[in-house]
């Protein structure tokens, strides 16, 4: 991992504490010691864990080890937080940013600090050595590094789908797919479906771009049925409340593509036992080597699911019996998707970063040798999956 | 590993002796119990090292295990010995062989026994289970399973090079390249020039087809350099000992491609300490996330190779001391090239097939819960390079 200037790391934290601080109180953040600062609670704080369990010395009880010497490492991780770095600006901003801006103070600026993490980046060696191939990046909500992404393709990234990101950016055998850290409580319980009157639960925007255009009609198919909570809400205290009561108290949780095709829902339905229901054809998932989301989960075409009453039909004609071997199966691989958790998400993680190291060392070595190639100078290596076929079967 | 029929492992083997017995010995290979069978030695024999190392029981010493039952399997190897299947039948036929197809016996065909493997597996269901994706092949010979290769393009395929194979069908991120076993004898003596008198010794055809045209061009530009040892010849006890001879008592040793890019020569140079002088393009090499072929051998393009005096010059340039440091390198990698060695290539080999698990069983995850994508119902995962770029640099 480098040691990237604070304003990478910390500095960005302290920057979207500044941005929200009372008028008069825009220093105090600068006076937090690094050790006793806290990331924003997060939908996108993968970036938060992954870097401080690097920071934290001690037994070697993590699937990757830090090393000091550059020389020795196998892959270089460049921990900006570059969600976060997205979000610092407010909507809409204090009263102290406003009075910052009144005084031409300038604002923190997210582009500005990609610009700048790139240009810090190209002044060292190892990340000119091989055009940063073997670098690892977070970008965990999916705009995030937008403005040097095209820079940066090269290198191994942590992400959550591929909607904003082109085929030549980003891939499955190069990059990995993070889960999303769940925003609302873990259910405590057993499994169950007593305790689960409601058939099926969605709080969230009604209107999304793109991919999530379906929401709007998925509540027009569904918001008459009585045994179906479906709510239009923005994000807030009370709706994070209403939520937890909602995916607590039904059997299974719709999960429809937002703006691009993964969104946070999925791990709240999951961490809640509430079976999801996913409605977003182009989704990735996370660890997808180690969990069968069939086992976990529901998935429906969109064009089927936006059929009237073929959702709710389909859901009704589930027993409880298999609603409980779901709940049963979501229980054994629920770790996967808790960031608090030893063996959760960030050793996972890291187990599958270290799981791209021998195709990157090949490609790394065969680049050096290789003569040009082809017309076009580019040179792929490929898996495919013929879906029309598998779609026969 | 699959218990196959025995007539796609030790039946090959008995098939190829039997077509080069002697008139009225032609029954004896069938005599010779499956334990003292030997396979035929042969630049091909990865096939006959895989098989023996997977059949012997006893400690895990190897980055895989063989389990006993398929459920437990996380990747099923095929042992079809299908290079040894491609020359079962002799250019000449013997008197036995020329007796057998008088009598109207039916002569071995590699064709109909790559045909009834693909039945045999169509039959199972672990293959039938995921389409094939989670088995292994090995097809060392370029043209070995050929007719069935469309049909099992999804698996992992352990071969020599792309020469044969299409994009769809082959890849890095997909196989493992093998290196061919060396014909050679390997150099017992330590690094040293003085003992090296030419500069640069090739043996072998002239006249090749496709990437092997340029075999004859480097004939004419280097047949008439007083210190560079070139002949045409074609495979004899006699021809590999001049080879021997040639390859330990010259500093370099030509690597031209053959037929396909790739050719057994370059790991008879490796053994020989003789530093390879590649000029073959699209050559692929064998374990290159472990090895840096640039430290081992030397790469000419080939249109520069191919022009009167550079190949020559550029060499006589090249310090008996850079000589000496290949040779060095040479020495700590040989033994990935010696099937002999219990830490040799055989243990690599599976190293390499297991590291491709992961993707594998993600790819199986996905595509029983993937809905159609894309117009053409393929979906690809990529990873690439772009050559031109590295060359400018």
């Amino acid at each position: 991992m480098y040691d990237l200037p604070a304003k990478f790391t910390y500095g960005v934290v302290r920057s979207y504490m500044a941005a929200r601080a009372r008028a008069g109180a825009a220093g105090a953040a600068s006076a937090i010691p690094d050790d006793e600062l806290r990331y924003p609670g997060h939908q996108h704080s993968a970036e938060w864990w992954l870097f401080k369990d690097l920071r934290r010395r001690g037994p070697r009880d993590r699937p990757v080890a830090r090393v000091d010497d550059p020389a020795d490492a196998d892959l270089f991780y460049v921990p900006f937080f570059s969600s976060l770095s997205l979000v610092v600006n407010p909507i809409r901003p204090s009263a102290a940013a406003a009075n910052a801006s009144d005084a031409a103070e300038p604002a923190y600026s997210d582009e500005s600090t990609q610009e700048e993490l790139l240009v810090w980046l190209e002044r060292q060696p190892y990340w000119r050595r091989h055009q940063g191939r073997d670098h690892v990046f977070i970008c965990q909500d999916p705009n995030a590094l937008y403005r040097v992404v095209d820079r940066i393709s090269n290198a191994v990234l942590l992400i959550s789908d591929f909607g904003r990101l082109r085929s030549e950016q980003a891939s499955l055998v190069k990059d990995v797919i993070l889960p999303y850290a769940h925003r609302i409580n873990s259910f405590q319980g057993d499994v169950g479906v007593e305790s689960r009157p409601s058939l099926l639960f969605f709080m969230g925007n009604r209107y999304r771009k793109e991919g999530g255009k379906v929401r709007d009609t998925l509540f027009q198919v569904l918001e008459n049925e009585a045994d179906v909570i479906i709510k239009h809400g923005a994000q807030s205290r009370e709706s994070r409340r209403m939520a937890t009561r909602g995916m607590h108290s039904s059997k299974f949780c719709l999960h429809p593509a937002g703006d691009t095709p993964s969104a946070c829902r999925l791990f709240d339905a999951l961490v809640s036992l509430c079976v999801p229901v996913i409605v977003s054809d182009y989704i990735e998932l996370p660890f997808e080597d180690v969990i069968d989301y069939r086992n976990i989960s529901i998935f429906v075409e969109t064009s089927k699911a936006v059929q009237p009453g073929f959702l709710t039909s389909t859901l009704r004609g589930i027993s409880s019996q298999r609603i409980l071997e779901y709940q049963r199966e979501i229980k054994k691989v629920k770790h996967y998707f808790e960031y608090e958790d030893p063996n959760g998400p960030v050793n996972q993680i890291w187990h599958q970063v270290s799981s791209k190291a021998p195709l990157i060392k090949l490609l790394i070595n065969r680049d050096k040798r290789l003569v040009e190639r082809g017309t076009n100078g580019t040179d792929c290596s490929c898996i495919c999956s013929t879906t029309k076929e598998l779609l026969r079967k």
